[in-house]
């Protein structure tokens, strides 16, 4: 008798995003004539860069003629040029030694922070942040790390860090030993950024615990202060700790098409249950050239005019744009008496509801008197309850009149 | 203390192909002016069909206009324009009943048949062919379904069943009780196909059994006699009791593009430990949604170009010059003395070394005297010792070269 895996049987009854879209859709049955704007799931709504459209049409080009047509990307790891362009522009130009061999290419950072877990052993203890990207958890459920049903969003065998007002969203490392931690800076969903000096408190504590850091950095493009690190490797030492992910989603409008890496250092290690180190790079890879075939070679020409002078500064143009409508929301939403945080150095602001106003009741409310799609905190742990989170991602105009009405509707 | 998954360790040295390429590169190495070519990897060598590169260019250009832009593919379980046409040329044109909800689009077979052991128990009992596509086993061996390294190719903890010359490589079910099946018809490494009957006693044994049949079809494109089934759902009650695989890969020449798709059916099930009937399709889902995000917006568009008409008259016309390539690898080495399998139905052609000679060496003496790449048979599994694999996808004037080289060698 073919038996279920029953871990997935103790997941919450959807993904956050889909429970978000039912009840919009739900909405929008009862209201067809709404006009709805979205600042609910990150994505993105700007077209992609002409400098990435004319290296994919190129592409496209190429697998028109058997001379230049390409099959397998060997070994499934990326190609060397989009490896080598990574290694130089967001590693070497920044002073970080991070070579083409520490790049694994991939078609999302979901994909790459959810399948990571696989390659550590179950008796882990993992630790997450409070609220937290929901696919850091529900993977780490799906492999049996936790024990039974959420009570109250949270699951037992996971440590939560909490991230409030207090701590200004940047928890301490925990007092208990942990082994496998995810961090996510500039965070989703609170928009907070992590200094050199508290990534330092993190890599300190690993390097003492033998713990490893799962960094995720897919918002890095969005860090407009000058003093907060773009990447856990500025911070000495954290390549023998932590693995980091990057995405080029966010940074260029990759949502739709699919591209990442991860970087597993070559020293970073994990051990044997009798205590022998291992290195994790090649597992990794192993990992990969089993249970992934590698990335379109039409996105990764599209990913690596990313690193063209062209592509840079037009991406940075729509990151701009994307960072206007993060100021106007933080700044309106301010002015009407609201406490936000984030939208400074990440496309996410974090909107405190009004006092005694659960989560979701206020993503009701703004759904149903402001017609605007948001992300109700609590989806995203216990901590998250009392927030909601608005993306900066929707087209300006559409901001401008969703902060109007969000403005009558306050009044 | 972070631990690795010491499932990993388990595994042998490499997997099949890069331990190839290896060797192949060592080889070069030392020969820098042999003109190698490879019948080797399954990789594809045709450029992609006109339609389909027509239909990636138009939405190269959509991504490029803010009205035709698209992010995330909601859901990430393929655009509904892409599984309708499958629903209706795959399926329906067939007289299978197969719906859009069924139907789970992803960026490979590879992904989705190493996946797909996810979602159920530990505690199955995995059942594979020897020799077998080396993914099903290293997954279920990642997963810790094996106990200990192999002996002799084979894990503990696994039943293989050995397809022989005696059987004609199409095994019967199992004497015993087994939970998870994995079928490949047409057959990657063999090239052998299954008869309605063959596989109706599979479903049977499945039904019996209450077992799942995972069932890749990825060759089905390549099927020439028309009493062979090009799914498995050809067989009456097969919805309860498996899964089907397909691909864009070898039918589109999409391997370095990425798209296939898993068929779950909505009345297959598994069973919790207490005998309660789970509905497999939602957890796939669910599984798909959390682990991955769906397949470039541009590449569905290219898949869809496939079902059109131009498209199917396109990829049968690439799919001949593969097939004519096949019959002149059976023809020719048969007719000098060597014993062949396959490539009528497959682009596989399932080649029986000279008595006493090992895969790995006749292998070497292919690659060393004739310069031509070749798959050894025991790296499938230890019923593939005293056979290579050969692939019928390189160039015409390539395969009539490797030929004449086989030839002269053999003579």
């Amino acid at each position: 008798m073919i038996k279920i895996n029953e871990n997935f049987l103790k997941l919450q009854a959807g993904y956050l995003f889909p429970e978000v879209g039912r009840r919009v859709r739900a909405y929008k049955e009862q209201n067809p004539a709404a006009k709805i704007i979205s600042m609910g799931v990150g994505d993105v709504t700007q077209p992609l860069a002409p400098a990435i459209i004319k290296a994919m049409k190129k592409a496209v080009d190429e697998m028109s003629h058997k001379e230049t047509f390409r099959g397998y990307d060997d070994g499934g790891v990326g190609y060397e040029f989009l490896r080598k362009a990574i290694s130089e522009n967001d590693f070497k130009a920044r002073r970080i030694d991070i070579d083409i061999d520490e790049i694994v290419i991939s078609d999302g950072s979901k994909c790459d922070t959810g399948n990571m877990q696989e390659i550590f052993g179950l008796d882990n203890v993992i630790a997450v942040t409070d609220p937290v990207y929901p696919v850091y958890v529900d993977t780490n459920v799906m492999a049996g790390r936790t024990s039974g049903a959420a009570g109250k969003g949270r699951y037992e065998g996971i440590v939560y860090m909490p991230c409030t007002e207090e701590n200004n969203f940047v928890p301490e490392p925990p007092k208990e030993q942990v082994d496998l931690i995810y961090l996510c800076f500039p965070n989703n969903p609170t928009g907070a950024v992590a200094t050199k000096q508290q990534l330092a408190k993190w890599v300190d504590y690993a390097r003492k615990n033998k713990a490893i850091i799962l960094f995720d950095a897919a918002y890095e493009e969005y860090i407009s202060e000058a003093d907060i690190p773009h990447s856990i490797y500025e911070v000495d030492g954290a390549k023998e700790v932590a693995i980091e992910f990057r995405s080029f989603s966010k940074t260029a409008g990759f949502t739709g098409v699919r591209c990442a890496f991860a970087v597993v250092p070559r020293q970073l290690v994990a051990y044997t249950k009798d205590g022998r180190a291992v290195e994790v790079n090649p597992i990794w890879k192993r990992r990969q050239c089993t249970k992934f075939n590698g990335v379109s070679y039409i996105t990764q020409a599209g990913a690596a005019a990313v690193y063209t002078e062209e592509g840079k500064k037009q991406i940075k143009e729509t990151i701009d744009i994307y960072m206007g409508n993060a100021k106007l929301i933080r700044e309106t939403l301010s002015k009407i008496g609201y406490t936000v945080y984030g939208g400074v150095n990440a496309p996410y602001i974090w909107l405190k509801t009004p006092e005694g106003v659960s989560s979701w009741d206020f993503f009701g409310t703004l759904l149903k008197k402001a017609r605007v799609i948001s992300t109700p905190g609590a989806g995203f742990g216990s901590a998250g309850e009392g927030y909601v989170r608005l993306t900066a991602f929707a087209q300006p105009e559409s901001v401008k009149e969703a902060l109007e009405r969000i403005k009558l509707c306050s009044a």
